[in-house]
């Protein structure tokens, strides 16, 4: 059987979601807690590789095992047996068909940032941090030139393996509240570093060092040496992954229900 | 001089605001980088003694000196030498008679809870956390009760010094955006324990174990033993501390000004 998980995570321990030899990952962590209550090794394919320091409120993963055991073992007790920094939302069964990543028709992103001149404290880890002052309505001004569907060649990492560089914004929107940011970004998918790279390079328009046509002119020029460079991973949150309706995921509204 | 500091800190990794012999305290780390940017002892006195794992968005100080430094020395000075966990927001001379405890007229305390089935992970230390469903509004209206001048002894610890337990709650309000639950609330002063004892008994009623008129039958007994446990400390801030005018002491708001 197959079966999807959703999760939870603090990325500030993890060297990201993808194994990597003597370093704490999501993936080893989930996968050695998972073969633990299935007493076989159990794999995991994940909706969205996060980075060192990035967290997710909502990464979607599956998994094939022939054990039989009910949901609430994969979701009580892996929770039981992973850190605190980690929580697996729900899980449910899935059809042979349905793969994590590649049945995944959009993604949001959520990068939090703190505009302010000291250093964060309570949300340390959990934001990135600006001290200089930014003009949010250039902000929001010059992110209207990316929505819709673009080359992003300019914002994707030299290490980035896609092979093509267009993608589809549906949506970005920066909203304020008292000195923390929010930008929200939708897309159908992202390329590496895509988000904080589009972060940083909004953020030179904040603070004055450039235009908002600027963005425009370095969209279109294709070359990342042109846009600013990436931005902290502190902030970064995979918010959300969106998959059409036929395989019955949750939404992650359905999955804060307790409140009446 | 006398000398007030606005401080921001997450309190999960402090046995609390009080020095304490071998553990490691919010006060001790504050003094320690204060003293050595004097060159000589500081002592500080805090308007609030803050629990092991509570947190503070603003809490006051005050210090007497007789060494010149800028203002800036006691805040970003002290910023490079503490944890990422303490920031100081500000710092300001203050006349002598000035006293971060008895000067303040009123403070404000936030707590947020979590409410849904898992536990929390991305904000983890930082919330209270319960699984049971909640009734915001049986919560809201019990909270009325407690608005007013009133003699708190059922939410006082059995450790609490004051010497009387009335106090006044202008205001206490809970407000819901998703599955997090905030309670803010608004008093000339606070009993030890007193916020996390009414969120606590709160929660009772919220889950159904009582009805909203038992909140004003404890608070009439005046007796600790009937109300709900002390709630865990995760979720607790304070979030304000109140001046008259006359000591020109910034506002929350005034400090987070970057944003234009």
């Amino acid at each position: 059987m197959k079966v999807a998980l959703v999760l939870e995570y603090d990325g500030q321990g993890y060297c990201g979601w993808q194994k990597q030899p003597a370093r704490p990952s999501v993936q080893s962590e989930l996968e050695n807690a998972l073969s633990h209550i299935a007493c076989q090794s159990i794999r995991t394919v994940a909706a969205g590789r996060t980075d060192a320091g990035v967290h997710a409120l909502y990464q979607v993963v599956h998994f094939e095992t022939n054990v039989a055991r009910p949901m609430t073992a994969w979701v009580r007790g892996v929770n039981a047996l992973v850190s605190p920094a980690l929580s697996v939302l729900w899980a449910g069964e899935v059809p042979h068909d349905f793969h994590a990543r590649y049945s995944a028709n959009g993604r949001t992103y959520v990068y939090r940032l703190l505009n302010r001149p000291v250093r964060p404290a309570v949300l340390q880890g959990k934001v990135g941090w600006i001290h200089d002052p930014l003009d949010l309505r250039k902000m929001q001004a010059a992110s209207e030139w990316l929505v819709g569907e673009h080359d992003f060649s300019t914002f994707r990492s030299a290490e980035c393996q896609a092979k093509s560089a267009v993608r589809q914004i549906h949506k970005l929107e920066i909203t304020q509240q008292g000195p923390l940011l929010t930008f929200e970004l939708h897309a159908n998918a992202f390329l590496q570093h895509m988000v904080r790279n589009i972060v940083g390079s909004l953020v030179y328009i904040g603070k004055g060092r450039y235009s908002t046509e600027w963005i425009q002119m370095i969209l279109d020029k294709r070359d990342r040496a042109l846009a600013a460079p990436t931005f902290s991973p502190d902030g970064l949150y995979l918010a959300g992954v969106h998959y059409p309706d036929i395989w019955h995921l949750p939404t992650i509204k359905a999955l804060h229900t307790s409140i009446s």
